[in-house]
């Protein structure tokens, strides 16, 4: 399975400059050679270098593309297996082509992400590394990208290696003190030694986790809702902070075209803003899909941003609102402070408790900088460091970190509660293995295919 | 100008497992070297290399991403100018977010299709090559990227400067024959001189030119529109052809994203299907649109295909459909054979005035070949060979072609009438001009510019 060579188109699918097929594995180069024409064969060529050539039909000898063709030779390659990459004028036609002749030849299609499981099952990198590349592609703002970098670079991996490395001490040491019960005090000892390293695990776990929520904001958006009654000037201010910032806007794949995520940049925070669709085409979302489905429209955001018209005299309609949404990360936005209050400044302090308050005037462009300095500082107290954290920003990392502290939790309540150590160290093994999970150390094959599944196609 | 350096993103927007940021001209390597951090600087490694390495944020030495730069120094590279491709991760702020550090470093945007511009420029490809390198990336099927290919390889070139050759030499003639008035016979020498040189060249544009309107439906698919009433089973065919084949659905570029052309490729004919929403939305193009605006769609239409129910007796309307439809190159189509006809063949076939008639059940899949033969045989007598062909497809060389036979006709004509030499010259002059134009030797910078906007950003 693993020796079988692998080819996938590695761009994304659309007419573009450059389109570019990838084959890895101990056929890329064989395989490559038999539908290219160059001045040299590919397999007499030096690794990591680019030969200008032809693609050709290899049954008719047909010349079908101008292609440049890089390769580069096992093992300092991304997969550590022989990489070709076949790079053709980007076209629909072209590209997919190219890719047929490449299957007919022997290689097999790639299923996504197969190129970088492969990197992973070769030990290139970890498993966190490998999840970082897709956290990398998919980032929506530059502290995610920065966040995912460190990630692929392996802080992470180190991060966790440490702690691993911790708990075999503890381990390692707990079998030496069995294995030498002739001392009086081995059980004491014992527990002892197993109690200290647990809580430094669970300090560094701590540590880690302190990043966990703000590194899933980076990594998946915060699911952000703009609310209010129709005309307060909800659908200015989703235009304002999508032209003030850099909207990204993405197809989900693998659904319709019509489901699109809509991202907008907040000094470093990504917003996934929350039908958005809804908002530009009713100006309500509320009066458009029902009271009962906005709630659970609601239940979904991490953030609401509550649009008041201070010009007019709050209304009961939106005391409900302040009602429905105070579990809730609210930012108020008193809007049109170009007009006269009329709104009931005080009403309205009482009813965000503590919330923030911002007050702005979307249509003069005023306020919007002191409403995403609220926004980022509600998540980010500090701001988004564009420096040297580490974030856990990955769910399945985060869950897994918090599974490893319970299991070193149990261990010191164990021993507290007296339980005999070859109970508590099993425990502690626990943790050993979920920490492990992390890094792919101790993962079964049923979820790194799951995993690997969700990256792109060529990747 | 042109020693500036440019930059640009050259895969297609949206998530992929590679995005390449290409840059071309003198300070392609030492811009690229500012940004990048590998083993070796770039100034320092041999042309046509690969290097593993970082990219980082000059000011701040941040790493942002992990990335393979390719050098090509020229003048071996696709814009004989030194060219430097950074292939990363690819996510749409990475690959921003690197073009915008090469841009800080100095380069500038490149214009849409300005690396093909300077491939040209600089001489490595005459105009019709640079065109067909954008007819190669839109082909819609591979006898089309065969035949963009042929143009790209400069098959259309030679045959231009072939025929040019042969006007200069007749031009040359003429000069030497004016440039030695002793003999009496020197003005009815040069004359027939000229009428030799213009019919054989007249000869070879009209071969040529034989080949445009074929080369023309490869290049930009044959208009194709679906007609008939309703539920005789448009919407199936529709379904079949495009199933039956790969329907390629491309987003026309710098409109919204409803506006979608869908491409079947039937036996190597790229068919535009017409207003397929329409026929998909409601089973009926005239009904939806009126009579009225269906008129002027079918005016577009170069292949009408008239569906009709042959278990229903005809109709009134289709009556009309056939009359609406006579000047027009219309195939008709007898569905629902799985069923008793009623339908009266004879007065089918009258009204089909000797255009092809297919019987199908679309609901059993037969018929299709039979439909798909008549479809290629209508427009391509011999079938699309997917060999050695050179097609003429492109309008602006197609209508060149035309006014340089019209130029060397008048110089047939005027020697005929006897006009003199001078005079006759002159269009002779014109004919080199015309030709030049397809090629690029004789045409004006606006309309280079112009040819090369319409190309796809970072090519």
């Amino acid at each position: 399975m693993e020796n079988e060579t692998i080819a996938a188109i590695s761009t994304p699918m659309g007419e573009g400059a450059i389109g570019i097929v990838r084959l890895s594995g101990p056929k890329a180069i064989s395989i490559a050679d038999t539908v290219y024409r160059g001045a040299t064969p590919l397999a007499s060529v030096a690794s990591h270098t680019i030969h200008y050539g032809k693609i050709i039909d290899a049954k008719t000898e047909q010349r079908l593309e101008e292609v440049m063709v890089s390769v580069m030779k096992a093992p300092k390659t991304f997969t550590k297996e022989d990489v070709v990459e076949v790079n053709c004028h980007g076209g629909v036609v072209s590209i997919q082509r190219i890719l047929q002749l490449l299957l007919r030849q022997g290689a097999r299609l790639a299923e996504p992400g197969e190129f970088t499981k492969r990197a992973f099952l070769n030990g290139r990198i970890d498993l966190s590394q490998a999840e970082a590349v897709m956290d990398l592609i998919r980032a929506k703002t530059d502290q995610a990208m920065t966040s995912a970098m460190h990630q692929v670079e392996g802080r992470l991996a180190n991060a966790i290696e440490t702690l691993r490395q911790q708990v075999l001490e503890a381990l390692a040491q707990v079998e030496v003190n069995i294995d030498y019960p002739e001392y009086d005090d081995v059980e004491e000892m014992t527990q002892q030694t197993l109690v200290t390293y647990a809580s430094q695990v669970r300090t560094s776990i701590d540590a880690l986790l302190t990043t966990a929520s703000q590194g899933k904001i980076l990594r998946e958006g915060l699911h952000t809702a703009i609310i209010g009654r129709p005309n307060v000037g909800k659908s200015s201010l989703l235009n304002s902070l999508a032209h003030d910032t850099r909207a990204i806007v993405t197809e989900v794949p693998g659904t319709t075209r019509d489901v699109i995520e809509e991202y907008v940049n907040v000094r470093g925070v990504p917003l996934k803003l929350i039908d958005t669709a809804g908002i530009r085409e009713t100006e309500d979302i509320v009066e458009r899909i029902g009271v009962e489905r906005s709630r659970k429209v609601l239940q979904e955001a991490e953030l609401i941003l509550l649009v008041i018209n201070q010009n007019e005299p709050l209304t009961d309609e939106e005391e409900r609102l302040f009602e429905a949404t105070k579990e809730f990360n609210v930012i108020v936005i008193l809007n049109k402070t170009d007009l006269p209050i009329n709104a009931d400044r005080e009403r309205i302090e009482l009813l965000a408790k503590g919330r923030p308050i911002v007050a702005t005037s979307l249509l003069n462009e005023e306020g919007l900088e002191a409403l995403e300095q609220a926004i980022a500082s509600l998540f980010f107290e500090s701001g988004v460091e564009s420096g040297d954290s580490t974030y856990v920003s990955n769910s399945r990392h985060i869950a897994l970190l918090h599974e490893a502290r319970q299991a070193v939790e149990d261990v010191i309540q164990g021993v507290e509660s007296g339980m005999p150590v070859d109970i508590v160290q099993i425990d502690m093994q626990k943790a050993w293995e979920l920490l492990g999970e992390i890094t792919g150390d101790t993962v079964g094959e049923s979820l790194i295919d799951q995993l690997f599944s969700q990256f792109c196609l060529g990747k």
